[in-house]
């Protein structure tokens, strides 16, 4: 076995047999979070391999800049690694679990899977329930902040279960882990909550300019906003503006959102309507743009007027 | 008939005939914001009339402190009054159009019916269709901000349709009148998208504080949201804090924000989900909080305690 000066040997909860930190992370990654968590584990000595087979042309791109292997296959993917990251639009977060846990079977190795995508607790457990039977070790991840880059890192890795220790190694390559209990579904439950002000909220605050623009009150609306509700306003217009390239994976995101609320007796309705609103923007001209590469909506006048247009309510 | 130095002659656009200003303002208003705006008027040389008869024991303490007359029944405060200012909660505005109608018909009087309810452009329009028909001018009026007081006169009344001109008359007794155009419906629809951001986006803060406690994570999510969203944190937080005792009458506000919407071809469920919201806060012990006795829920964890004990959901 190879030697590394990153190398402890440690005991994780629920296995007594010494378990080694980590030389090789496999992850699923298809944008950037994915990509900008790679590119840190490997700056850090980290060995990451990926499978990009089948996968898009930005994908393949976004991996190349993050210095990630392409193994090909899904069964090197597991073979190679001592941790399985899953980090994903959160709509694919149940399939990517079915997808890995035949290869996890075979292998029989009892790896870490961390699920580190935008998902309620229900579907955390969901996803547990799924590779644990086929003998890996389950750890539930939240993500917190802008993927790191070389210049800052300020990301959080809200980590919990009983193996959420183990996943805390990679604190040694560069990743801002906090454990933040032993039950599977917490790290989740604090990562729905946030991303609940960060996605949802904003939603309504789309919904609300895209209205006026539509009724023909945006300027009485945002000279009211702006000059009333100046934190309020300021605040989520900018995050507005920023919606457009990523509505399309916020609208699974917010449905876990409802799904969360929903479990602890609360109105599931409103995340209901925050994904309509992120599906709207998404399938709107709008949702044509890309984070590198943004020409239109990058104004909130703009973003209210191409949604308004499209919705076909443009008023004057 | 008296004279006075505030009344000029004028003429209104769709009657030719002269119309004075105004002597006598007749206003329904069972809480703060119409108690507000009557003693506003009365300061300033009005005489401002209401009935209080089947008012609860808080109407008549507001009316009071206000100044404002009892005439003690809807003919007498129709046959009194030039102008009449409909101030209710929301849900309120249809039933009060269509008690009113009968005695301004058989006043034969052409008064102006000002509905200055938070009411979606298309309530607005129902109730111009009840009080129309028995003679009176129908504008349209939305309000913003806190009520006058003494010290603070910064609360503004946008104003809309034929005759928005005419309630305009009231900037001489002391109100912010803003006319914003000739259309019913327009002043209605400034306000609801303002009020989509004051209570809709509110109502998604309270639903996450209390999500957060009753899933046990509540410190964890104030701490990202207060230290990586402070702005739009500190803005919102303040604004669950004061909701308790307004709740109960912005379950029909943020249902007709969701109409306003749904007109245009938006999302109505964020709105039902914001209603369901409120009408929970009203139904729990923070619902029995007053504006004036405020006990409970003085900061943003004693109100998500209390919400989420009352659901049912309370963890450590």
């Amino acid at each position: 076995m190879p030697s590394s000066a990153q190398r402890v040997t440690c005991h994780s909860k629920t296995n007594k047999e010494p378990v080694m930190t980590f030389e090789t992370v496999a992850i699923i990654a298809q944008g950037d979070m994915g990509a900008g968590t790679g590119a840190q584990l490997v700056r850090n000595g980290l060995r990451v391999v990926t499978n990009l087979s089948g996968r898009s042309e930005r994908s393949h791109m976004l991996a190349k800049q993050a210095g990630l292997e392409d193994v090909g296959e899904d069964n090197a993917l597991i073979r190679e690694a001592d941790i399985f990251l899953s980090i994903l639009p959160p709509g694919q977060a149940v399939a990517l679990g079915q997808q890995m846990a035949p290869h996890i079977k075979s292998s029989g190795k009892n790896l870490i899977y961390a699920d580190c995508n935008a998902i309620a607790p229900a579907t955390a457990q969901e996803v547990q329930a799924i590779v644990e039977p086929a003998g890996a070790r389950f750890v539930d991840v939240g993500i917190f902040g802008n993927p790191p880059t070389p210049e800052k890192n300020g990301t959080r890795y809200y980590a919990s279960g009983p193996d959420a220790a183990e996943f805390g190694r990679l604190r040694n390559q560069g990743l801002n882990v906090i454990e933040c209990g032993d039950e599977i579904g917490r790290a989740s439950a604090i990562k729905m909550c946030f991303a609940s002000v960060t996605k949802t909220m904003i939603a309504m605050m789309a919904e609300t300019v895209v209205a006026a623009k539509a009724l023909g009150v945006y300027d009485e609306v945002v000279h009211e906003l702006s000059g009333n509700q100046t934190d309020g306003f300021n605040w989520a217009a900018k995050r507005v503006i920023s919606t457009p390239p990523k509505a399309y994976r916020w609208v699974a995101e917010v449905e876990e959102i409802g799904k969360t609320f929903e479990t602890v007796g609360l109105p599931g309705a409103t995340c209901t309507g925050g994904a309509e609103m992120f599906q709207l923007i998404a399938d709107s001209p709008l949702g044509e743009e890309t984070v590198e590469n943004r020409q239109r909506g990058t104004t909130l006048e703009d973003c209210a007027a191409i949604a308004a247009d499209y919705i076909g309510g443009l008023k004057p």
